[in-house]
């Protein structure tokens, strides 16, 4: 079981996508440095910048110019600030001075070069990329081999003594030009391109000879200005400037902007604009042009990692004409350059301390490098790597922490195929092709082939397999709507690979051997036909793709905290995590609990590290066999005789649910929640269920069926339940009340030091929780009574309503502790049940008019203010109340760190989102040691 | 058309009961003073005391002190501090010192007396009462004729030369002192009087000789004995220490502490005891007791109004055994007293500056004042005393205005019976009884005999009218649950009086012809036999009770206003309501406006002084035949283009509507909320609807079903409802927008200056409002393009989820206007549905869990929370931002009060609660000056 091989970029069709929330971090400690204003510089040469000019240079700006200071071998160049860019935009035209700025600095630039822009004798070419402080996909991105005009192309066709070579670069350039800066339709060059292969009878481009492409370039130019109106334009400068107001015109197109609303990227931080002397990677076999990590993005070993393309450009890696060869093979071919190249690799990890993901170009033997940036990783890969650059003190404990994501854990507890099944499959001739082992994790579904479906068919309910040639940034919704992505083309550059890697999904990407019809909603292997709503297994580990329908299973970390099943010393990957989950233990201040409702889910609970148990639902202990019936006699009683009895059969039922998690979690505390949901929701529906439960009450079905009635509830949400229940019916929290404590009695007899924390839900009114302690320790004071055994317990209550918060002050004079209850508090402060959300919510996410869904993380804004108020009123009433969060925002991220921030004492989730909210802790406190420097 | 007479109390038996409102702000003024501490002052002597010493000695106190202090005839006293008895609370006994303080007292008594405590030769008799700074029914009330034992008494009789009235002073002493000092059962006393009389076969007590009521004393000593296992005690001071401690006691008695916490007194403020020289109105026909008031409590007019009896203690106006006599009969009587006697009466109303109720006794031709304190009076008096006293240059005019409460306006627009058909009952002789007219107002109810009963039948949705022999405190949830009461026994004197006058209940009292038997549920009159369940009116403005159910029509005020068939010039009651509402509308800030959803309802709106509409709810218009059906096509239309073929027929429907209500509100601001419920409440629910529906939309009825299946919400409340209807939907807000803007427009036209003020209901994020604001203004931009005028409109909000009033600051960039709605603003906040509330409501506020409904009367400490923090942040974003408040709050006296204190700029209520916000608004103008003084 090996992890996939991660994807990376080269080129702009597959732009990079920074996870939302590092582009906000970013984003923010960009904003933190105040820009300057007025006659600040606005061109700077690489030599002049460093890497701490994020803001100023962007990201591929500041850190080709750290290339440059620290002495890499980086094609000289400059970088117009991303002010400069806002400037534009608030101008619509170049700031007066910008130009006499880029002229000088492009002077420099020729000198340096030993070339001018425009000499046809020895011209100057240059590359025009964008580069903001945080990746933005969807701006204009790259133009290369700009200075090329009908002059300068015969004298580089002169200086290389290879007029194809010129040409081609020429009508590349005409292509990106027109496309990019003049934004014709890039199928207009593509036809004519492709009218010329037709006609030459070849199939490569590589075919066409010299002149032909010169003629090519001819129609290009009359295509330019047909379209335009006007020539292209000759004059290397007005083709720079142009280039340039292209890049900065980008970072306001829609799709820019989008992403930034989306990403809450602030709009006024601007794109910087680098321009570059160009090199070649395509003037022969001495040269070549690659991407490479410093280590295996995908496994995290440490070794020396990439593709690369010999006597090619770029943008032929993504072409998919070509398949690159893995790195190592180009010490074969370039044996000095290679050298240099895995010295320059190791000098950037070293420098940057992090995995780095590079670009360069071989010209003619002498290497160039192009680009460096931290690089992109899976989930296993960033545990691995942050752990072994600690052990080789290349970074500390702290920052070790902080390379994890607390999202990357989810990629360790991923499902994985049962192995005796796979091996049954593949023998029996199930597997159907191989691609590459794009997005890690193992997924099955019925295929689908566009995102509209992808969407349609998971609202349904159907698992799908979106399978595509290639996917864009219009199928994400789709994308999300699948379990995994199987695509035809696109290698681990690819855009499938990107997101999948992003998402957590599963992803085979360029698996070559499919043919894929949309039209007939199929696709075919060989002579196998695979249909819409067929089921296939993709394996993202292996790249595998299996017919049918397969069980997944749980991962290695799950199979040995959970099932036990795996010894941790077979098991690397879980040693990892549970060394990394040990550091963050040490950092973090809040404690982490687990929402647990049986004793089993409590042992599970403890697997993943939880101190104590936030949330038992007493009321699933009710469903079940031999347990609903009676509950639902107690629900149906017609008085508190009736009642009385019913909840007398229910008492032994709870008391043992109670005392095997007493037991599971030790000493540790557990918090106990009285009954909250509606009665309703206990009822029998359906007819036969209603007729055997009035022939066991012995009424009436009619009687029954009137009963069930008068409990309905136009708004169940809002209605009689919680505390409410415990008021009028006060034998519940009688019942329940014993039970908790008789278990803890016999329990603590056991030797056991039980620390049973009674929570009181729904509560709005301090009286009411006045009410509910009042029932409960009368209980206890005859329990302990009876059984001659005490229990130190607490009394508490939750935080699930506004009015809650909002007089914390008054409920925490009574209440021992509180626990936020953020599902209920969310759905009563934004007014929206989340049974019904769907209609709006999620049409309300796709146009952006919320940020995120509320019922995954906390609103901040809305809820988080409640939160931050119920503590801190609750804090002022009684000093040392103990705080924690139980609603499902406990197993976020973002909102376990907004937690620690608001100084709540713990948070509680499910078992499974332990690790993330172990980690997400330790980042809270290593976060506010960052911000307090 | 004469309101009624008033109820008054004389004995402990009716207690009187301030309303709680007024209770509370006495009660807040007593704490403001604090208490003296240690070695204050225990007891004062009358002289020693003035009116303003009330937190000091209680009320009665006070008042005694003052009018002894400006010279009127009250006998000589003293008082222990309320202090005292919170001191004896805390000992659990008399404070040292106190004995020795009361003896010195005492001491000083007898000497103004000239007679002494116990002196068998001249005994001094006193009385002891408690009495607090807040009146409070349940506490120890009286005791008289203490000093008596069976010395003193010989004394009396030979000081009196009358052994029978020695002897029924001493038997009613030994009464009054088991009962409420000993806490020995009444009926014990009141069996062995009986069996006496019967003996003696006498039906009165004054029938009994002097020697029966000797041995029946002795009777009653051996009783004592028997009970309390200790002989009577015939040691005077002993007594007295005894009931000054019964008192102190009864300040924590069960019903006294119940009715502090509900209304919201302090429980440390205690009871002063008053003890007094007994004077005596039984010595003879020179001899009265009495009650007046100075001006009519139930009409209001200018005249000395009262009753008396000849020879009689006051205990006797009670008993009902005799009938009392208005008081100008007096001055047939005891000419000189009488004269007295009126004089005094005036002297106190002017001191007092109000209309007083005075209790006196005549002995011996010689008048003492017993008690004298502000007089209830009904609503209608209320108003006209107030103007009168203000047009006497008695009071000013913001004392006027705060002499009459805001809820006291209600009676003036209460119901009276159609007198036609009236008059043709009386006729047909329908006319059943005569009694007192107790409480003002018509009623018609079935009738029901116990309280139990009536909240039984009022659950069930029947209208009760509630008749007892006589009302106890124990009977009021049955009166709370009754149009009105009809008593057999008591008189304007009685408690169901008071309390129907508190209530606003209409009361037929002291209806002496009725026969009620309880057991067969059944009263006679006659031989005309009234069964449980059948019709009877009471005309609470004439005393008359009616067989069979009877029409109630609207009040004299409705009938100028609203019914337009009365000229203002013949309803003198209108005319005094429109002054006083004149002058509370110079006085308040806040401007009031209606909600109203027709041009009809603005029509009434504007007859009650509305300022404006607050809320004109738009969906209110799509019912009804020829609306319903359009609205439901929009509702089940599969896609948009069916949506908007339905809207094209429900524009010209809304659009008149708007019309008419703009005409009718002319330059005011019209406040219209866009559509707000969710959709599934326009749907045909049942089967044959169904099929017309399905027919008229042509489709089969299982599929019209299986859309309205699909429309179905958990929870409607918090649903697919609001903004939320017109962000999925945009092409409903456009045809709102559209209806409103063109209806201006067309009004604008004919030369109005309309002001439409278009609001966006549940809006949570300040995103939602962007977008809707955004649809709203391009059709504004249309219609007045389209129609070439231009009309000035506002777009606001509705502040009515806890998270808009959380992010205020964000939504009030955006919105003109923020409009409190306060209903679903309590829902969410305290998590409470009102259509499911009852089930837990109820009981909370029985045992006073809550203090008030929520939905009635706003949550301040909770909801009000919020509506300070939205109005803060919106304004703290938006500074002129126009704050109202449309939820029912508009219309109750103490949350319009809330919302002057909070800020906002208007209150919106429905037109006939319009008269209590434009007075509760003047009053917390008032009340804000008094506070500043």
């Amino acid at each position: 079981m090996s992890p996939a091989r991660p994807a990376r970029k080269v080129t702009k069709k597959a732009p990079a996508k920074k996870p939302a929330r590092a582009a906000r971090a970013k984003a923010v400690a960009v904003l933190a440095k105040p820009a300057k204003k007025g006659n600040a510089q606005r061109v700077y040469s690489f030599e002049e910048g460093n890497a701490s000019m994020r803001a100023i240079l962007g990201g591929k700006g500041a850190n080709l110019a750290e290339m440059s200071r620290i002495g890499l071998p980086v094609p000289p160049g400059f970088t117009i600030t991303a002010a400069t860019c806002i400037e534009y935009q608030k101008l619509g035209q170049f700031p007066a001075g910008l130009e006499e700025d880029v002229w000088t600095a492009l002077a420099a630039l020729e000198k340096k070069a030993g070339a001018k822009l425009g000499d046809s004798a020895n011209p100057l070419l240059v590359s025009v990329r964008s580069g903001a402080a945080v990746s933005l996909p969807g701006m204009m991105d790259t133009v290369l081999n700009l200075g090329l005009n009908d002059a300068t192309v015969e004298g580089i066709a002169k200086a290389s003594k290879n007029p194809r070579f010129a040409y081609d670069s020429y009508r590349r350039f005409l292509t990106m030009f027109g496309d990019v800066v003049l934004g014709l339709p890039h199928h207009g060059f593509e036809e004519r391109l492709n009218r010329l292969k037709a006609r030459l009878n070849v199939t490569q481009d590589t075919a066409i000879g010299a002149a032909d492409l010169k003629a090519l370039c001819q129609e290009y130019k009359a295509y330019i200005q047909e379209k335009t109106g006007k020539p292209f334009t000759q004059d290397p400068r007005t083709q720079l400037a142009l280039a340039i107001e292209a890049v900065f015109a980008s970072w306001n197109n829609k799709r820019a902007i989008t992403y930034r609303d989306l990403n809450k990227i602030p709009h006024d931080m601007g794109t910087a604009v680098n321009v570059q002397m160009m090199v070649f990677g395509n003037m022969g076999d001495d040269c070549a042009t690659g991407v490479a990590f410093t280590r295996d993005p995908s496994t995290g070993e440490k070794v020396f990692y990439g593709e690369f393309l010999q006597n090619a450009q770029g943008e032929d890696v993504v072409a998919g004409i070509r398949t690159p060869q893995v790195i190592s093979k180009l010490g074969n071919i370039i044996p000095a350059a290679y050298k240099q190249l895995v010295a320059v690799a190791k000098q950037l990890e070293t420098h940057f301390r992090d995995m780095q993901d590079i670009e360069f170009t071989i010209m003619r033997g002498k290497l160039y490098m192009l680009q460096t940036r931290v690089g992109k990783r899976t989930g296993f890969a960033a545990v691995r790597i942050a752990l072994e650059m600690l052990d080789e003190k290349l970074i500390s404990e702290s920052e070790a922490l902080l390379r994890v994501s607390p999202d990357n854990l989810n990629q360790l507890l991923r499902p994985i195929f049962d192995s005796k099944e796979k091996a049954a499959a593949l023998k029996n001739g199930k597997l159907l092709a191989k691609g590459l082992n794009a997005g890690p994790g193992a997924a099955t579904g019925r295929v689908v082939f566009t995102a509209d479906d992808a969407v349609e068919w998971h609202r349904k309910g159907e698992q799908v397999v979106l399978v595509r040639d290639e996917t864009s940034p219009e199928d994400i919704h789709g994308m999300h709507a699948s379990e995994g992505f199987l695509t035809a083309r696109g290698g681990m550059t690819s855009h499938a690979a990107l997101v999948a890697r992003q998402m957590g999904k599963v992803c085979v990407a360029g698996c070559s051997s499919l043919r894929i019809d949309g039209k007939a909603h199929a696709f075919a292997v060989g002579d196998h036909l695979v249909r819409e709503g067929d089921w296939i297994s993709i394996d993202g580990f292996t790249g595998e793709v299996i017919l049918g329908k397969m069980t997944t299973l749980p991962s290695e970390v799950v199979q040995v905290l959970v099932e036990k099943r795996m010894h941790p010393s077979m098991a690397p990957t879980y040693q990892l995590f549970d060394r990394l989950l040990r550091m963050a233990d040490k950092v973090r201040r809040m404690k982490v609990r687990a929402n647990a409702d049986q004793p089993d889910q409590a042992d599970t609970a403890i697997a993943f590290g939880a101190e104590g148990i936030g949330l038992t639902r007493t009321e699933h202990m009710f469903f079940g066999p031999g347990k609903i019936e009676h509950m639902r006699e107690m629900i149906l009683a017609e008085n508190e005789a009736e009642r009385r009895e019913a909840l007398k059969d229910l008492l032994p039922l709870q008391r043992a649910d109670f005392e095997g998690i007493f037991r599971a979690m030790g000493s540790k505390p557990v918090t106990i929640r009285m009954l909250d949901p509606p009665l309703h929701e206990f009822l029998p529906h359906e007819e036969k269920e209603q007729r055997q439960m009035a022939l066991l009450m012995g009424i009436g079905l009619n009687e029954l069926q009137e009963r069930i009635a008068a409990l309905r509830e136009s708004n169940p949400m809002l209605g009689h339940r919680g505390c409410r229940l415990g008021i009028t019916y006060p034998e519940i929290t009688e019942m329940q009340a014993r039970a908790i404590l008789e278990a803890a009695v016999r329990v603590k007899r056991d030797g056991v030091d039980v620390h049973p924390e009674i929570m009181i839900p729904i509560v709005g009114h301090a009286s009411e929780f006045v009410h509910q302690e009042a029932v409960v320790r009368k209980v206890a004071e005859q329990v302990f009574k009876e059984s001659g055994t005490k229990v130190a317990y607490l009394v508490g209550t939750m935080i699930e309503l506004p009015r809650a918060a909002l007089t914390a002050d008054e409920i925490a004079k009574h209440a021992e502790f509180f626990s936020f209850g953020t599902n209920d508090l969310t759905q009563t402060t934004l007014g929206i049940s989340r049974d019904d959300a769907a209609s709006f919510l999620g049409p309300y996410m796709e146009s952006k008019l919320i940020p995120a869904d509320p019922f995954a993380t906390l609103d901040q804004a809305g809820v988080g203010q409640l939160v931050q108020m119920g503590t801190q009123k609750g804090r002022a009433t009684r000093k040392d109340l103990k705080v924690g969060i139980c609603g499902e925002h406990g197993g976020d991220a973002e909102s376990v760190k907004f937690c620690h921030r608001t100084g709540l004492d713990y948070v509680s989730c499910s078992p499974y989102r332990l690790p993330i909210a172990r980690l997400a802790a330790a980042h809270a406190v290593l976060e506010e040691k960052q911000k307090a420097k």
